[in-house]
């Protein structure tokens, strides 16, 4: 099948469904090799939170993506290279990817001004005064040393109009074309990523720019930002026939259990979310039969696993009654074993998936996870 | 040397001091061999907070000390016996100790009536009221299913006048009683606890009143409350001549590395505190060299880990640089890897100190742990 070879890095698509697009591949990294598609639990603060390292590769994860708004606002990304990288300062030797920052500036942080040069923007933490610039965010993400860094980019918010959208996209393209000039590091693969609101027409003319830059990867932004799902999808199908087939695509902030499912059926080969460990922090377990929510009464003398099957630790281990139990007595273990499970959760139904595509039941596998997991849940997703 | 067996309960002292009095032992339990001297983490909620149980197993502890105050009130304990008891429940087959609340029903409750029946008080969580006597205690201490449990006892205020700490002595004997009559599980091993303030006298009163009760251990209470530590010293050194040779000797509550080498120059075998976890949670680490506040900003490039003497997962990945950022950034992970640190801290000293004693050089463990725990951390103990 396709192969992609750019030392130290190359994608393997290894099996294709030839009715959807869904791909099952291989990326080869400076950090190991990952199993496409992929679901990248996200480190914000260059920790998963809650998980140690090793509980999170007992989890399945193989790749985790952290943020680059965040670690240069804590603990200021030249400490991190002093401490020789970000995966020998968070003890994580598997693959890791960074985002831009693009998508912080322009939702966490207070936005000062934006012009073709860079943005201006006020710490979420301090209110101290910053300016990220294309050139200024390649720098931060050659120190922190991810095996795949994320272009600079502006998304528009749901909701922008054309004119603002093709701004904004437009600006993505020149910021581009100055991340690579600038990107230094030839063990760490540059992602472009592709802008253009909820415009189809846009969303092509972004795809065929960012294309001469995606040797490695190509990342979609500017979805799951408020839209109706079956807006995203749309969007999605409308793109899929110009993305490059030969490199790993990257639907970015996008991880809850269907959309997953959906994007896999879209040709998409890797996501991240927060929604796993942010929900497990609020007593939430995804499980094959939907959302429990485990702090709810119900589940106080329920002495059987979150999920029958699952084999995470917490499902080996502890009951619903004791999960309940740490929830509502405020434990930090539950956001440990809250998250644990839903992590194991993601990356089985990426595995689930990934081993349907190579026997060519993906469309089965859809079938019964909705059977199972929606109707389960009557609509809980 | 010294056997006491009582099945399924046994104390082999099988090394003492002849200076100090200080002893190495094992205790046979239902759940597991301990060898003493022992520190007891503390999982007051049926967690050690932010350590699952292998991590906590790593760290060395081999028997924990839950809260039956606690545990009554959320999640009860009906819901833990239901659960098949709090080993399973909490997913801990080590042993377990229970303390019988009384300590919290008179400092963390809101006391409402002392009276020879019991005591009545308002819940901490939701100010409900409750009563609790030695039998309702034993109910409960029963249901829980502890290896070791600890008698209903009053426990007098630092700065007690005499007459009071007659009175509570006084009842916590005759409460004593009722707990032996209404303690109905021949696997759990009931310890009374010795009371008296700090007036040696009644100290000696209790501990004789105590003795014929102390088949299986005996705890001593009311220390660590707010005294001086030569005061808790004196006090020790009053009772050591009195105190039971064939059983271990427990003092409820004491835990820094320093009161944890004085009570074993005075033969004390088994302690508890929450001490390790707490200041774990507050960014603190116990360290070879002496505490060390991670937060400080000289550790912001300090790339070392936290004690080079240090073998626990913490010490062999991460540095102080990584661990201030995670306090810094509000991570929940700080917490898990600073317990991890500080119980294996503990757990390490009480090690030391066993080989001290077998090898029979206690007092130059004590004399190079003041040289070097004390006087590097200038009197920060």
């Amino acid at each position: 099948m396709t192969t992609n070879p750019n030392p130290p890095f190359s994608f393997e698509v290894i099996a294709a469904d030839p009715k959807t697009g869904a791909r099952a591949g291989i990326f080869h990294t400076p950090h190991g090799d990952i199993e496409t598609p992929v679901y990248m639990p996200v480190g914000t603060q260059a920790t998963v939170k809650g998980l140690l390292p090793r509980d999170l590769k007992e989890a399945g994860a193989q790749i985790i993506l952290s943020n680059t708004y965040h670690l240069y606002m804590r603990p200021g990304h030249e400490i991190v290279q002093k401490a020789g990288g970000l995966h020998k300062f968070m003890h994580w030797d598997r693959p890791i990817l960074t985002d831009s920052g693009g998508f912080q500036v322009f939702s966490l942080a207070q936005l000062n001004k934006i012009t073709d040069e860079g943005v201006w923007f006020h710490s979420h933490i301090d209110g101290s005064k910053h300016f990220f610039t294309p050139e200024k965010v390649m720098e931060i993400e050659n120190a922190l040393g991810a095996d795949i860094i994320m272009q600079f980019d502006e998304c528009s918010e749901y909701g922008a109009d054309r004119d603002y959208a093709r701004r904004a996209l437009d600006r993505t393209v020149r910021w581009l074309e100055r991340c690579a000039a600038a990107h230094g590091r030839p063990d760490q693969a540059l992602f472009p990523i592709v802008q253009g609101n909820l415009y189809e027409d846009l969303r092509l003319e972004s795809v065929a720019a960012a294309r001469p830059f995606a040797r490695y990867g190509i990342g979609i932004g500017g979805l799951s930002v408020g839209e109706p799902k079956p807006r995203m999808y749309e969007i999605l199908d409308a793109m899929r026939p110009a993305l490059p087939e030969d490199v790993p695509r990257y639907l970015m902030g996008v991880g809850s259990p269907d959309c997953l499912v959906e994007g896999v059926m879209r040709g998409i080969d890797m996501f991240d979310c927060v929604l796993a460990t942010r929900i497990a922090r609020n007593g939430t377990a995804l499980t094959s039969k939907g959302k429990i929510v485990v702090r709810n009464a119900e589940y106080k003398e329920d002495f059987s696993p979150l999920d029958e099957e699952c084999g995470c630790y917490c499902c080996r281990h502890y009951t619903k009654a004791y999960l309940r139990h740490l929830v509502n007595a405020g434990e930090i273990l539950a956001a440990t074993l809250l998250s644990l499970h839903n992590v194991t959760f993601l990356t089985g139904l990426m595995r689930g998936m990934r081993e349907a595509i190579l026997r060519g039941t993906l469309g089965e596998f859809r079938e019964e996870f909705y059977a199972r997991y929606a109707g389960a849940a009557e609509g809980k997703m």
